[in-house]
């Protein structure tokens, strides 16, 4: 017997950026980003579209194009954008994926060619996903729109669209060639999708950065009420932590089976697939944030103190802490959320891996999580949504079970 | 503006092994290379296999379960082995690839269980494929069993599917978790088959390796006849150079325009599709090496000497070094395998990288070749085929234009 044995390393340098106008021509970002590797010759370029977006702002494809006829001596805009939907349902066909397929042959886009992504998490992945496995890999550039992509999700390697049922079921890890946050686009995002978005922050916080922990708490009014510098700050800060744990945790294509920024996301996974995704992701994190935090507080392994101010930061920025999914029920009469753990496991492969607090900015993993602590938190949030739903009425329509 | 900038460097650590007997259950190579990353677990494994490997060895599956049944405590057979069509075929529509995605579902494969991938290099490519976009990756055990496999595709990164009539168009840059190439396999392939597989060793020892190019030309009467010891060196060098490649080329994820172990590849890739693949990847590679090393030979860049070894071993060995398929023409007139240059930067993306060779051992990239030098390699080897073709006729069918 012989055997041959080699380290392949392979390395990705990529930045995140964030800026504003950044289609308006005067703006130096996306040709230099463009440009950079290959100076002196033309590139090419085709957008994809949020629908979502090209509503908010519908002058963004002629910006677009503009921006291309500026500087022609660098960059071809190869055909017009296309537009595609937006939200979890572009994930769960594979048409949009094989509609941008089809694209990138007729248009014979190449290695060495950008596609621009323009839009929220969803359309990040569905088109991330088709670039990465289109020969192999065409340049990504992303511009994620929302709060929840400039804050985590679109700064990341992940892409994917839902099969069979499960969520991100085919995908890659892939890194971008580029991420340009314009936080403009923040703007025109309903109250609830900036909100949404903000879990990723307080999670991020909460597993890795007590002083931004502290910052979140003392802005948690101005982040409410969407005033723009606080939201800016708090999508900067939050991709730094992000970006920061992929490039030095040593798996950031996630081999081994611990996901340390997965806090919350055991029972937020479950959560969004009990209510039919009714819930955002972020809204179901931030639950999910809850029930993981009263646990830790009454398995010792955080104070109390901490609990409350987790609980009363989400209050105040304007999330829910209990949905009635909670009280969700199998044939066998045990609660559904507590599947979540075991489908976590399940996507993760390996050991049983999961996040908890011991203090802010403080995580710590562990492999077992008792159900009568799961169902302990539950109560704590059920009872505290029980009194406040008394005094003032949903403003999220429920589905009761 | 602002700006994070990270570098994400991702180590990928594995093995290349070669054996015989691996399903015997006394070699404990399949059992040690699933436990190395947690010894103490019983590890979860499917298997896929190729038709044809499994019309030679009809054995083969029993062998496999036998192997499990011998290791309960550390290995699950999940379920029975999916017996798949070999050959290129196999890649050009999606249902094996989506079969295979069905049964991952199923099965509840997850990132940290198997799949075995038992086969020739298509087969190796749809189930590496398969096994990358699932869950964003599922662990790939390669079990080449061709020549072409262990000494060169089976070993390395890339998997891959056709679309939209381009071979490859989708795929991923994915290291496997090992390769085991039991050279028992190699026995049973037929004289074709394990000739066309030598042409990628010939290629890595012209641009890397004068050593190896010097024992090639020793031994190829051995090689040519099929010598069980001969063609096991022969595949062992073969992969150390390209794994060597992969893992000190600082590019192993081809992102950049250069690939250069593609010798001879913008004209094989051409005639692979101008001959609709009567032609074995191997034998149009022989014939772009041909072709390719003339060139050299005539651009002053090596000796005609060294042409007249590469034509030489080239014979001896029993390939081919014309297909009448180089002289087809287009509506214009023009040969059609002269489109295969822009075909392959279009591939790569970028500028045009061909390699060419200085000496044995000594591969130089230039970024144009000149139309009048390539016609008049063609001229060379069309004039050696006429002349040998008056006293031998062709053992291979020629599909003459």
């Amino acid at each position: 017997m012989h055997e041959l044995r080699e380290l392949v390393e392979v390395r990705f340098d990529y930045a995140v950026s964030f800026t504003e106008g950044v289609f308006q021509c005067e703006n130096p970002l996306l040709r230099s980003t463009l440009i950079k590797e290959e100076k002196g010759r033309r590139h090419r370029a085709w957008a994809v579209i949020d629908r979502g977006v090209m509503d908010a702002w519908p002058d963004l494809d002629r910006a677009l194009t503009s921006y291309f006829e500026a500087y022609p001596a660098d960059l071809e805009q190869i055909a017009p954008p296309l537009v595609v939907e937006g939200g979890e349902a572009v994930k769960n066909d594979e048409a949009t994926f094989r509609h941008i397929l089809r694209r990138v042959h007729e248009l014979r886009i190449d290695r060495h060619s950008y596609i621009l992504a323009i839009g929220g998490g969803a359309v990040l992945d569905v088109v991330g996903y088709a670039a990465a496995v289109a020969h192999r890999g065409v340049r990504l550039v992303r511009f994620p729109t929302t709060v929840l992509g400039q804050a985590d999700s679109g700064v990341g390697v992940k892409n994917g669209i839902n099969a069979f049922g499960k969520k991100n079921f085919l995908g890659t890890f892939a890194p971008p060639f580029g991420v340009l946050c314009d936080v403009d686009f923040l703007r025109t995002l309903s109250a609830r999708d900036r909100i949404a978005g903000m879990s990723e922050a307080i999670k991020v916080a909460l597993v890795r950065d007590a002083t931004f922990f502290a910052w979140l708490r003392a802005h948690a009014g101005a982040l409410g009420q969407g005033d723009a510098r606080a939201v800016a700050e708090l999508v900067q800060r939050s991709a730094a932590l992000h970006l920061r744990h992929i490039a030095t945790s040593g798996d950031p294509f996630e081999m081994g089976s611990a996901r340390p920024l997965d806090f919350g996301h055991w029972a937020a996974h479950k959560l969004e697939s009990l209510t039919s995704h009714r819930l955002r992701h972020g809204e179901a994190v931030a639950i999910g944030m809850a029930i993981d935090t009263l646990y830790s507080a009454r398995a010792g392994l955080c104070s109390p103190a901490l609990a409350d101010a987790v609980l009363g930061l989400l209050d105040h920025i304007g999330f829910r802490s209990w949905d009635d999914a909670l009280d969700l029920r199998g044939p066998d009469g045990r609660p559904c959320i507590l599947e979540g753990l075991a489908e976590f496991r399940e996507h993760l492969g390996g050991e049983l891996t999961v996040t908890l607090l011991r203090g802010p900015g403080d995580g710590i993993e562990v492999h077992e999580m008792l159900e009568s602590g799961i169902l302990a938190a539950l109560d704590v949030l059920r009872a505290r949504a029980h009194g406040r739903r008394s005094l003032r009425p949903a403003s999220i329509p429920v589905a009761a079970p």
